[in-house]
């Protein structure tokens, strides 16, 4: 990995931003500020290196005018699976101009990203409030997860990119937030069959980084192919809950 | 039903709440001063009728107070159906007193009831931004609309309660939010096969109010049992479609 979280941590512990002026403390609104300090202080360390996932793109267009269609585009990025991650869709990215720049859009899959020598270290900042006990985060669809080992599998893609998680928990105190604690996990260093999905709430998993657990043994080809396995179990159980769930009681009541 | 939405419709048309101080204009932020406007028009009608749901808890349980058990308590509701819709968790309910009263709760099933003659209708608003075109909100739970069904057909609580949704289109102008049209539906008139399930967003039904057709010719038990039969199709399409695109897909890559 690229980033050194230990000093990361150093960096934000103690930091103090600016509460919201009114309103609750929701989740997004809190997020934000946060997100963009550990940008900051991600790009201290790799100044050329580092982006907001949009601004990625933004980048890797400009530097390739002369690739004006969608496919062109796509082409550009260096693998299949990098491409599933981070592109936009097909109308957007054919749109787009140096005139026409993406915007930050909140369902990418990144923050942030360090990129250097064809790898990508993919980072995702969640907050938390320590005085609240909170639901754990959405952390990625595990379809969206699901296809992207199937990509990595088909492309042996294993070398390519990581992905990790960044948590702030923070505290108020008066009008400040501070930052009392950080976590950092690697998702392909958790154990795949412990991801916990959660079907009603769009195919999310959801965790608390810090309760990740981060000893998995095996490498990423083996890693992926535990996760599909673990995914695979996981559909065709709430597959059959469904029958049992919502289907089956019901049935006498129908003409 | 009770309420007279011509009326309330009147009222509200032309209406200006102060906009809030700051920050985005989020849907729960917005909803909840028109939200409280209606209350206070239909309160206008039904003085003495017109509840909060935790409002009619908290009247319910206080007029009844030699009922402290919590089976007592759930006894004190006209029917299992209508206990089903209002009332809160197991100790939650044995937790009241007159000193520890419910509060406001964001997942109560109705925003105002109104009741008279052991008849309930409750009333849900929704609001929406004329200038976003946004998504159809989340209306009610597929699942707990199916129980509902089941239970009235159980009960025979046909005439006993009707559920009503009203919504307030609105507009900014300057600091202002002004309401610009209202529309109403009762859910027991809508083309129960017509209902939008969104599974992944928490098995919500979702419509705009003003684009629920209120055609059906048939009576709330015919209702029931068309509405359990979609439920039940729907569910077991879900159920199918989650192999078809869940597992099948990716079986190729498990050991």
């Amino acid at each position: 990995m690229f980033v050194n979280y230990d000093k990361l941590r150093r960096d934000l512990i103690g930091i103090a931003i600016e509460g919201p002026s009114s309103g609750t403390l929701s989740g997004h609104a809190i997020g934000e500020p946060f997100d963009k300090l550990v940008s900051k202080c991600i790009k201290e360390q790799f100044p050329k290196n580092t982006f907001r996932q949009f601004e990625y793109l933004n980048f890797l267009f400009s530097k390739n005018k002369d690739a004006i269609t969608t496919e062109a585009r796509y082409k550009l990025f260096n693998s299949p699976t990098i491409m599933f991650l981070l592109s936009r869709g097909k109308s957007a990215t054919e749109q787009w101009s140096p005139e026409n720049l993406f915007q930050e859009k909140q369902n990418d899959t990144a923050d942030i990203l360090v990129t250097k020598d064809d790898r990508f270290e993919l980072i995702d900042v969640k907050t938390r409030n320590l005085s609240k006990n909170a639901q754990p985060p959405n952390i990625i669809s595990a379809y969206k997860l699901a296809q992207t080992c199937a990509k990595m599998i088909d492309n042996q893609d294993f070398e390519l990119f990581d992905i990790v998680y960044f948590q702030i928990d923070w505290e108020q105190e008066n009008n400040f937030l501070i930052c009392k604690d950080t976590s950092m996990a690697s998702l392909f260093l958790s154990n795949p069959s412990e991801l916990y999905i959660n079907w009603a709430a769009a195919m999310q998993i959801q965790f608390h980084v810090n309760e990740l657990n981060q000893d998995y043994k095996g490498n990423k080809e083996e890693w992926s192919r535990h996760y599909l396995k673990h995914f695979t179990d996981e559909a065709r159980n709430r597959s059959n809950m469904m029958i049992n769930k919502f289907v089956k009681p019901f049935e006498k009541y129908i003409y």
